[in-house]
């Protein structure tokens, strides 16, 4: 079976055809513009893979819930043109076959827990840390959606004290997002991240907010796996920041052997690396091609 | 059916029988003591009443991993006698019919969500703020256990700017528990919350870091209804101040009319009052008959 994924970012839409094992064969990616414009793109490489589902994990927010007359649509984004967009009828009309449609952080958890880092658990969260933060839930073997669909990258965290930073969401300032995206990053220090040095004092401080927002998914959720993506999870260095700071966080209250033992294995990088996204996207499309 | 429910709280147990309405025939309530003293009582109370399954809602933590050896046990609770006992397998010896077991908040919420505030919603969360903090957790139709359990009630809050209190957790000082909780308004205002006028400061204060709780939450789970039950919830006053100041935190950025236009009947009390509890461990018992 030959399967399309579609794993439409804010700026950048990666298409792929798979198969059911979760291998990419072939794959194609451009910005992401008007959506006229950017899934004309996406019909041509489609156009004769002979997919038989397609599967997307969407920017957001996005209308999940099968029984609105506005599923499948592209809600209140501020992006050009895409506000009310009817992403999943505008694939249809070309491919009247069956299509997934999720946000890019549910798909990427769904990825991971298909073949990844979370392979054959029923719970995971992915977060994915770059522009934005991303949350991803996917709990007793369900992708969580509920009212919308989690928008975790916005929690309150506390300040870190030597922090004056005042935070760069346009909603909430220093939420989440708003101190540890990486435009907060980049913002605080006057460089991108990518320029600082591994032991730079901004590691640390990253490490602090992550470490808040994963104490508190781990107490609420207590998810199997916590995998953590996107761009600023490149600098490795994080990793061992943040379980430090998670375990002092929680300070033994959650008797696990997962968490008290096994944190190098239980806050972990996507075991699909960059691809989570895309994989989670064709592991959509198979589940809606059942 | 006469189905058998327990609400085994850490301070008291209520034991009842019901119907698969929801309806409780007869109740029985006492004090936890240790365990076999107490559960002598549970099994006298249920001795004639010819039940044909039992659901237990118990305070934890407790061992809901069915592959494990310790499933249906109490854990690490400091409770003399309780830690490793096998409540479950107690049970069964006496009635060896199938028993439902969760943790006494994971009960209220199914509770609520089959006969309560939330009847017909596939996800909600609730919330006991009394001598502890705990939460359910009910999403995509199912209970939430992870790892463990949730643990919510300890998550970390921003510090209410003028409130200098350290908080009364012993793992945590200041998380939620430590600052929220009925112990923690009496240490931090020398008097029982009961014995607070309605227009007290600490009102305001228990909203302000309950806000931040649920803001939390909505944006991690997105639940169609929050729950707030316990003790400290008979302070009717709390409502509409938790609900200002969580659509303060949201700031308009999850739009649902639930939370934008609808907040008085998004966040609201249980609906099956202080029975949701046992009429949660009622439904456990319907589910572990099926």
């Amino acid at each position: 079976m030959r399967i399309g994924a579609i794993e439409a970012g804010g700026t950048k839409f990666i298409c792929g055809v798979g198969n059911e094992q979760g291998e990419i064969l072939e794959r194609i990616s451009f910005p992401t513009e008007a959506p006229e414009t950017t899934l004309e793109q996406a019909v041509t490489f489609f156009r004769d893979k002979g997919v038989e589902a397609i599967g997307i994990g969407s920017f957001g927010p996005i209308d999940l819930d099968r029984s609105s007359p506005a599923y499948g649509r592209v809600t209140t984004t501020p992006k050009p043109g895409w506000a009310g967009f009817d992403f999943v009828g505008y694939m249809k009309r070309f491919f009247p076959v069956p299509v997934g449609f999720d946000t890019d952080v549910n798909a990427a958890v769904f990825g991971e827990a298909k073949w990844g880092a979370a392979q054959g658990l029923d719970s995971c969260v992915y977060y994915t840390i770059g522009t934005g933060v991303g949350v991803g839930v996917y709990a007793e073997g369900k992708l969580v959606h509920g009212l919308v669909h989690p928008e975790g990258g916005h929690v309150l965290t506390r300040r870190h004290p030597e922090d004056p930073f005042k935070g760069v969401c346009p909603f909430h300032g220093d939420c989440l997002e708003g101190m540890a995206s990486g435009p907060a990053i980049e913002k605080r220090w006057g460089v991108k991240g990518s320029e600082l040095p591994d032991d730079h004092q901004a590691w640390e401080m990253e490490a602090f907010y992550l470490a808040q927002a994963l104490s508190g998914v781990i107490l609420l959720l207590s998810p199997k796996k916590v995998i953590l993506g996107g761009g600023v999870m490149h600098q490795k260095q994080l990793f061992p920041l943040v379980r430090k700071l998670v375990a002092r966080n929680l300070n033994g209250y959650v008797v696990a052997p997962d968490i008290l033992d096994e944190m190098d294995n239980y806050i972990v990088p996507p075991g699909l690396g960059d691809n989570a996204g895309l994989c989670g996207a064709l592991a959509l499309g198979i589940e809606a091609a059942k």
